[in-house]
């Protein structure tokens, strides 16, 4: 893959990296796309669900929303993945940080017209954000299907950038008296709520406990 | 504040709203934003920390960086800043959603330039990070202010999205033999890792307990 201006990195080099295998290690451990186009000269970032199946994102959204309109048009568009990892607590204003990994992607999105395409994007989508869900509950019915828009977004370049461990700083800091370190942040899981209509003594799914497991809130004392 | 076509909504208007007190309130729940703006008719959308004083965002990043470059040209961008509440896990694949807060806002970028000012920016920023820090640490030199740009974006136009609470499936889905309901999703904080070469016996401040306290996770049976 070619490197282009827009995908090189100009500082923190340490920082970031183009390797596929850390870039999609990132954007399968996200739940939310950050999805940047213009629009009669109108910048819009908009929080979507998402799904990967090799270099193509595939986005979920209303077909009734006028920026998925603007989308079908065959925009380009920047897709951004964020993870917030830690606060990083240095002993200097200056150096304090956050420990994160995000992933920049720039492509064009086009509309998913095919049925069974779109099928299987809404299936990849949901399964991105719980797998197992996708073949227990009811699926789409034709209306349905035609009522959503899915769009597609190759991936032509993308960068990571990762900043993990403690707070670096200078030498001549150390001796400041205040704590230093890092306050690991997680997104977590909480006791899931049934919901009220719900069949008495139908069974959390396997799946939803694992999925809580995965996202097991730490004790902390 | 007049709304104009761009912050309109054009459908879910019954999860939508132009509420300042609700847009600031999602606004000082977050800790990154999404920053989108165009520069040489390529989108961007970078991750940032950032600090709010009324109607005012203040942006941080490096000097060195190119994008902030293009930013003190003061483009129009986009400021996104979204929180995941949960998993809303309805009986149809079509019926499924997600909890979550965000805020759209748009804005024209401008460069801090007043050390004064550059200052009590970063100060915002710290402090919405993590409350009772900055006065803790050693404070930012001349040199380091000179190496650091601060963003400021007057928010010409804001929106909030909020999605709350159960499954809403249709009346025909409920028969559906499948757990529903919602997987609660947050933000947590895990135990601190103090810094190795923090003094023997250097206590964690009172507002990290607090701020631990309030991001504590909650323990899932």
């Amino acid at each position: 893959m070619d490197h282009t201006e827009r995908s090189k990195f100009h500082r923190r080099r340490d920082r970031g990296s183009h390797d596929w295998d850390l870039i999609f290690e990132i954007l399968d451990a996200g739940l939310v796309a950050h999805v940047g186009f213009c629009a009669a000269d109108q910048m819009f970032v908009i929080p979507m669900t998402y799904g990967r199946d090799g270099r193509t994102l595939f986005l979920h959204g209303s077909v009734a929303s006028r920026l998925l309109r603007e989308l079908e048009r065959g925009v380009q568009v920047c897709v951004t993945v964020t993870l917030i990892d830690g606060l990083v607590l240095s002993r200097s204003a200056f150096d304090h940080s956050m420990n994160y990994r995000s992933v920049v992607t720039f492509g064009q999105a086009q509309i998913v017209a095919d049925r069974e395409e779109k099928l299987a994007a809404l299936r990849l989508i949901s399964e991105h954000l719980i797998a197992g869900r996708w073949s227990e509950v009811r699926a789409p019915s034709v209306k349905e299907l035609n009522a959503t828009t899915v769009l597609k977004v190759s991936i032509d370049e993308a960068s990571a950038k990762v900043r993990r461990g403690p707070p670096q700083d200078e030498e001549s800091d150390l001796k400041h008296p205040v704590w230093a370190g890092v306050l690991p942040l997680d997104l977590k899981a909480l006791p899931p709520i049934p919901d009220d209509n719900l069949y008495e003594g139908t069974p959390i799914p396997a799946y939803v406990l694992q999925y809580i497991a995965r996202r097991r809130a730490a004790v902390i004392k």
